[in-house]
């Protein structure tokens, strides 16, 4: 368990005091450094000891065939999994005839440290040899968020009271060992060595490996390159074979003197292009880092930082550690999707191989949301991933019977990759959040480009989707039947309430979009009637209530179902380790927030008391096996007046990986849970919501005992705002232009000139604070 | 496709008028024989050509893993598939230098006949080699019903007008190479070579192999024993490697001159006993049918069969492929269960590796009705196979967390082997299907014995079973939710209306047992209030009802749901082969009866009205891609006075194999859809029920226009009964005793003395025959 005293609350950095063998793989995936395009796993330098190596291209991956023991029509066979590629972090040393490891000699220091302002990863080793040699490691880690496909580290070994032979060996290594074997589905499928070596090339002052995977045939180049100051005389050598290339240094210091090396390192991979473009594309992208030299990619990984935060910081004064962890989300999300260009933000960013390197929902419904308040072009960026795969989806569509396009579950080239069909297919409900995520980006920053560029036919291809599998009964309501909602200890139900408003929307933001561009949508097919008719299917939803309980069922019947027995104690595992689906499915017990998200997503379908009365209800019966349940309850426990369980959910969320709530932080961070404790603040605490047809935010602060002061920042249709709460006090600026914006229900203008100042307006909870089952209590550190 | 040409309608033959390449695949299975502990396929003497070759000892199974590319808690690892043994039916002849081969020079005629009297299948070949030599080939093949390790060839070559050098070559083979892929999810596992050489033994006039199963670790002895005669001089010689063993016996025949040679073959098979012992078991098996000799085991053969027929025979006037068809699917009823012996009867009896040589619900749900009216000991010793998995059941119910045993969806060694729990796990209603047959079994045969037996604990158990799944809602009503029921098209659904219906029979049973056998309950642990529980959830059973149509939904809900939009063609396949589950399961679309099979099960639970609504609406939305449905459509549709329907529907269960309707007649024959003729028969025109609390059956005959007379026998209670009927009279008679019976409603005694007689009371349908969808209208040859 990580804790505060190996990784203390510190406002600005993450930083690790002793090394833990036991906390090696969940560190690796905290210290991750990513840009979108690339990421570098925490390893140590050395490489050893590693629990799990990694180096990852956004979607370079490899296929496998899924077996199933008992098939099905439409069931996808081939599955892709996130490859680690080629490792050029590695730097091994060697100190006289002792090769550098933790655990042997002695470590008299460590500390690594992650700077979220300067965007680099920190390390200072103090080790002493087996044969009592001492030195004095540092290096500096950064991917660039400036120049997409380099990396680089500076490395730097300082001899202590006696002269010391130092032997640097700077590596590239391909199909590196895994050592791995996991029961658990939520673990990446081993991949055997999925890299097949192509071609090598010795250069100057370092090397370049190029590989081919094996099944899916992309094309992989990985180039090093190196600057070398001593403080003595020192040789210098590269080698190169298959599967690893060395650039050797080898120099005698004298006692405290200094042996630097910046190894930069550069990344290209294509599904199309030759082996001998993508060589040159690298060399390309190490003269660019070359020219740009160490302090130069670091001044400028420095200035983007500077921009981002001014634009998307957040301050929350009394919670130390909520304020270190939120602003670590906000940091890690932006390495997921800064530079992604195109391609998907997966669940783990590039942070690990966790649910095979898949891209979910969790992109459109939790990450973007923050992308789009504060970089907004990464936003765009990933829908343009989305629609990329259209084509698959409306494949995918067909093969299901039904009209339009059906996004895929999980994924990384577009193609369906979910093996479990009532977990998979049957959360028809992606798609509709894949809709709300385009027509929220108009919303928020205000740009009708995007949706005239891609938004509208993802938007009416969805709508046509809904509308295939959807009908009307014989009363002329309209059903969503079979499907599976967020909470996956529930599937294959009907008309679950989440979907169906979410399909309405869905419907409702096609037809205004096809009406605000008659003739784009006239390009795309739509029949003059068949906004009409999405209409008519979103006016006549069927929204199931339980009169006698005065709740919303999750779906229809499920406040019905028989109760879940908790045990006095919480179990060691996820429910779905314990149980079967068979008796989830069919129990009122959720993994996570369903209908509470279906309130905060779908907020105008619920008045006051129905959230009060809902939220009270499932508090009860939700059990958060899965990392995207906290923020959402954050946000509807703080909108229904608990402010102090808000507050904790909001820390679970934003912990999750700092303090590796769910046990598998070592797979890789979960970006959603990440962004959605920056929901969990902004939204929960901040009262921040968008109106569907009004411009300009919604605001409501409410503070929680706990939190004295709160301070956000975000974009919002061009403009820069602030806003800043205390218990007594809202203030709310923009750093230019003016800005409509409604709070506590008033609708007032916010200018650069006149910032808007109110008095807190408190929340009576309808009823008191809910209890969650035995042992499910949100976790407060 | 099997036709009245190939295969003329006869009444106590199936007879093969020529050889169809195309045909050999469903012929080896049509024409298999087996007593249910052996099965031969109907493969060619000569072993080629083939579709499938099979040898299969009941029970006998190899493992294999069973891979989940996404996997889930419950999910069984490991799947049982059939294993083909070694073969003994094979015999090579060589003619002069040319091996006998049906597809090399002239075939001038080929007949085979399955005599369903006789119990054996002959064969008889004239054939001229591509040199020129004539011969007769004649082989009468017998898997013994009097000596279970036994079967026999008699085979005899007669010369032409020439002399002929014949060599026949007799042998064991294990492993045969079997060649035959398929994604379809009804066909078997590919297995490698499944068996491990272990030991050989070479005796005067055959040999014995003794192997041993990779993975299940099952030992198994296959020997042989021959008896030459020839009109000549021979030479006769044995030879035996690892893997095969060859008789050889060589002549040379003068013009007209005979060679015959009578094959014993013995099997025994054990997972725990040393192949010392199974090779001195085959050698006594091989030496009890030398003893018998080939005349004495077909007369012994005969005087079985003549015993089986004597009260089973179904005779109907007018329709002579049905009455050919009856014939042929109780006889092969009676090879798949005869000598099962504490074995389950699989899927596909003995007679093809399809679903693996699983045995499912089918088995206690159509088979057993059967064989309790015909041969109850094969019945009983089937339910005592089932009694023995118990502890496999016990322990699966507790994997799924539930309390009493949860039989099996398919198995062989009685642990769950379905891979797909939708349709698996899910399909808990086979528990009551036990508990339904363990009850009918003491109603029909009067023996209580078997009850006290293993009865009664099952009964307990899965009574135990449904209160832990079931659940009472706040209003005191008690539901069975996320089930599947008999329909595969739909699952995961709730309060099923046959799931509920059987549950709630099922726990009535049990508790009527508890109360007959008070001392024996109690050393079950049956707490003295238990059986009011079981009473009370029983009697607060929920059973929906659509009130606007006036119709039951199969499951709750499900009248609401959309429907499945038929093309104007029926499809080439079956629609899992055409569409996901995902849309299946929301449609109102049924693979198979459902809620009809309730009403035939259930028949007190519904009113005459409903069962004419239910019939009629289901009727409409029924595609029989089950080959279990048509015999329960013939059923209920001659009870709602749709009779030249039910006799239509009665045709397509008899025919499935016959007909090979379903196309896959060379995976194995359906036995429980021929089991099912018979019922479709017997229960549907003869109106065969029992009651619950009441001795002796229901009868209520009523014929359709196209069958003039039908007369059937059954044992009930320990007398043979015969019911005769045309479309006037009724007569029933008992050949000893008395019997008392409800005819017509009016309840009556039939002593051996008096045979009743009474005019046929005609009824007057509620609503016109339904229509079936577009295509789906049931086939009449």
């Amino acid at each position: 368990m990580i804790d505060e005293e190996i990784c203390p609350a510190d406002p600005w950095q993450v930083r690790e005091t002793r090394l833990e063998t036991a906390l090696l793989g969940p560190m690796e995936s905290v210290f991750a450094l990513a840009n979108g395009f690339l990421g570098l796993r925490g390893n140590l330098d050395e490489g050893e000891p590693f629990e799990i190596s990694g180096t990852y291209l956004n979607s370079f991956y490899e296929e496998r065939p899924l077996p199933y023991p008992e098939g099905g029509y439409g069931y996808p066979e081939q599955g892709q999994t996130v490859v680690n590629v080629t490792d050029g972090k590695l730097i091994r040393l060697t100190v006289d005839d002792e090769q550098f490891h933790v655990g042997r000699g002695v470590l008299h220091r460590h500390e690594r440290v992650l700077d979220l302002r300067a965007g680099v990863l920190r390390r200072e080793v103090d080790w002493e040899s087996p044969a009592g040699r001492r030195v004095t490691v540092r290096s500096v880690r950064l991917v660039s968020f400036t120049q997409r496909a380099v990396a680089a580290v500076a490395y730097e070994v300082v001899a202590g009271d006696e002269p010391v032979r130092v032997t640097v060996q700077s590596c590239l290594a391909a199909d590196e060992e895994q050592v791995r074997v996991s029961d658990d589905p939520r673990v990446a499928a081993a991949l055997g060595d999925p890299l097949e070596a192509v071609e090598q090339d010795t250069e100057q002052h370092g090397a370049v490996l190029l590989h081919r995977t094996r099944r899916s045939g992309l094309s992989l180049a990985a180039g090093m390159d190196h600057v070398v100051e001593a403080d003595a005389g020192y040789d210098e050598e590269t080698d190169v074979r298959a599967d690893w290339a060395r650039t050797t240094v080898v120099t005698v210091l004298p006692p405290g003197g200094r042996l630097r090396i910046v190894k930069f390192l550069g990344y290209a991979w294509s599904a199309s292009r030759s082996t001998d473009a993508l060589r040159d594309q690298v060399a390309a992208a190490l003269n660019g880092a070359r020219y740009a030299g160490w302090d130069g990619l670091v001044a400028a990984q420095r200035a983007y930082l500077d921009d981002f935060w001014d634009a998307a910081d957040v301050e929350v004064d009394g919670d130390p550690a909520l304020q270190q962890a939120v602003r670590f989300g906000l940091f890690h999300v932006l390495q997921a999707g800064a530079r992604a260009e195109g391609r998907p933000i997966p669940g783990k960013g590039l942070t690990g191989p966790g649910y095979d390197g898949h891209s979910f929902w969790d992109s459109e419904g939790f990450v973007l949301p923050l992308l789009m308040y504060t970089v907004p072009r990464a936003a765009a960026d990933a829908l343009r991933w989305r629609y990329s795969i259209l084509p698959h989806a409306r494949e995918r569509a067909r093969t299901l019977g039904l009209s339009g396009a059906a996004f895929p579950w999980r994924t990384i080239g577009g193609e369906e990759c979910s093996a479990y069909w009532p977990a998979g297919t049957a959360a028809l409900h992606l798609n509709a959040v894949v809709a709300r995520a385009v027509d929220r980006f108009r919303l928020v920053t205000g740009d009708d480009a995007l949706e005239l560029d891609c938004g509208l036919e993802m938007l009416v291809e969805t709508a046509r989707l809904w509308v295939s599998h959807g009908h009307h009964d014989a009363t002329g309501v309209w059903h969503v039947d079979g499907v599976t909602g967020p909470d996956e200890y529930s599937a294959v139900a009907d008309d679950n309430v989440f979907t169906n408003l979410m399909a309405a929307r869905n419907l409702r933001a096609a037809a205004d979009a096809c009406a605000r561009h008659p003739e784009a949508a006239a390009r795309l097919g739509v029949a003059l009637e068949e906004p009409d008719v999405w209409r008519a299917c979103a006016h006549a939803v069927h929204v199931p209530f339980d009169e006698r309980l005065g709740v919303h069922p999750q779906s229809e019947g499920f406040t019905r179902y028989a109760p879940w027995h908790f045990p006095q104690q919480r179990p060691e595992e996820p429910l779905m380790m314990l149980a079967p689906y068979f008796q989830l499915y069919r129990r009122q017990v959720c993994k996570q927030a369903d209908l509470v998200l279906a309130m905060h997503w779908c907020a105008d379908d619920f008045t006051a008391e129905q959230k009060a009365r809902n939220v009270d209800y499932y508090e009860r019966i939700t059990v958060r096996d899965s990392s995207l349940s906290a923020c959402t309850q954050a946000v509807m426990c703080a909108e229904v007046g608990h402010l102090e369980l808000a507050q904790d959910y909001a820390w679970e969320a934003a912990m999750v990986d700092l303090r590796d709530l769910h046990g598998n932080t070592r797979d890789g961070l979960h970006v959603a849970s990440l962004a959605g404790a920056w929901s969990a603040i902004v939204e929960g605490f901040g009262g921040l919501r968008e109106r569907d047809h009004e411009p300009g935010p919604v605001l409501a602060p409410r503070l929680p005992a706990g939190i004295g002061r709160l301070r956000f920042r975000l974009r919002h249709s061009g403009v820069r705002l602030v806003v800043e709460a205390d218990h007594e006090t809202v203030r709310v600026s923009v750093r230019e232009g003016k800005l409509p914006i409604q709070l506590y229900g008033e609708d007032v203008e916010v200018t650069a000139e006149c910032p808007v100042s109110r008095p807190v307006v408190a929340l009576e909870p309808v009823l008191p604070p809910p209890r969650q089952p035995p042992g499910y209590a949100p976790r407060r550190g």
